[in-house]
């Protein structure tokens, strides 16, 4: 995302734990701050990126954390987190004088660099209305969500689990059609260019068929995190979700199994694993 | 299927239990059979398309039945039938001189009037060059799965469970949103543009979200038996399916609540009840 807004003109200040990764980006122009406090402009945006709650609540929170420094500025919160802890933060935002917009995206690193993320977006108007040329140069498609800035979280959480689902149907698809000997690659060749002809099921079932999982896409750990996040705000509405049960155990099978740091199309070889694929 | 058939210059017969169905055909030019047996001609090309494994057992076995007449002819057996079944079914062909090819297709019946079918196909060498102009006229798509009679049917099987498990899955995301304030339509627009942007998840998650499910595309009844076919064959080839398992229950519960001849998507209903969506 950091690389595009340069490639699309903006002037931006960037912060890495790992302070090496900033480098390709420094070298195109980027300025580095040695905090998350740091990279704030009061008064500015600031968009976050991160693995989870409590990774966003460390550098939020507290005197050297994001919302004190940004008095008057918008947060654009790009990562997958509780709908409740988002809906904490951005009271936080408020009571701070400043704003705080909800914006998951959708896409890999590759779709982020060229513009072309699917992005949810929640919370107040004047913050929307701020951060839409970011934006625009980040995503080919914006989706708004309206005024409850947990909403796009909502959101992101039920597209992952609609891919994590896609993940595991196929996966005992193909463990159902291997044990009766047909070729899976030959069953992908079908379903992936008829009923099924969308990136989640091409993408995800080749790596499946190859059994190609590494470098992880998007870690198996924060798949798991994901599945607990629908479970959870699941749970907080009221509302059973059968398969999201049935993925939860499958993750844990594939964490118990050390996939942890995997893609998580991993969980296939748990499926294959129980029905003793060769 | 009969209908592109005569589109595509083949002369047939046909044969329904309930003679009227088959007026438009006969007025096309089609010839109207009074028996199963009637319908085919010693050496020729007979194709079925039924309901489940005793229909396909009765047009199929005795004196009366297809393959005591087909002698020296070949059987495109086109019904999602059970993978056993069409084993045996293949044998009794056999044993009687006659060709069995299973060729199960995905696909409504607007599809199969247009030609662009997708055919799953096994059985004999011979018996599957025989019918290829016969397929050549129905599908956009021909995926041959080897000589085992009954290996389409488990591909059929293993496609259907994907689909069925695609409709709970939205029902499940659909009911999480809703109950979190979020309009369902909106999240529609979002994932059938970008992630799942195919067929089955625009088809179906746009019947869910207009809870229109009437007239049935495809019987909830038919998918119900499909999803035993699915477990039956994991049973037989040992293949856990966990979600198949979550499946077979939602499907009771909508055939428990009188909706057997909606379309089968209305599984979705019951994902809302059990959420008290209102």
């Amino acid at each position: 995302m950091a690389s595009r807004l340069l490639d699309t003109g903006h002037e931006i200040t960037v912060y890495n734990r790992t302070a090496e990764r900033a480098d390709d980006l420094v070298a195109r122009g980027a300025r580095f701050a040695n905090s998350p406090r740091e990279a704030v402009e009061p008064g500015g945006i600031v968009l976050s990126s991160l693995a989870n709650d409590s990774a966003v609540e460390a550098v939020s929170f507290g005197d050297a954390g994001i919302i004190a420094a940004l008095k008057g500025g918008v947060h654009l919160s790009t990562s997958t987190i509780s709908p409740t802890f988002a809906a904490r933060l951005a009271e936080r935002h408020r009571s701070a004088g400043a704003d705080y917009v909800g914006s998951p995206v959708f896409g890999r690193p590759p779709a982020a660099a060229s513009g072309k993320l699917w992005i949810a977006i929640s919370g107040s108007a004047a913050g929307k209305e701020r951060v839409r040329p970011i934006l625009a140069a980040l995503g080919q498609g914006i989706v708004d969500f309206g005024d409850k800035p947990e909403a796009a979280n909502v959101v992101k959480v039920a597209g992952n689990f609609m891919i994590a689902s896609a993940i595991e149907t196929m996966s005992e698809a193909f463990a159902l059609v291997a044990k009766h000997g047909i070729e899976e690659r030959q069953f992908y060749d079908l379903f992936s260019q008829s009923l099924f002809a969308c990136r989640i099921f091409q993408g995800y079932g080749q790596s499946i068929v190859d059994r190609e999982f590494e470098p992880a896409g998007f870690r198996l750990e924060l798949g798991a995190k994901d599945v607990g996040l629908a479970l959870q705000a699941g749970g907080e509405a009221k509302v059973p979700m059968p398969i999201a049960s049935v993925l939860r155990d499958r993750f844990l099978n594939a964490l118990a199994k050390g996939r942890g740091d995997s893609d998580w199309s991993a969980i296939a070889l748990s499926a294959f694993e129980d029905a003793a694929v060769p």
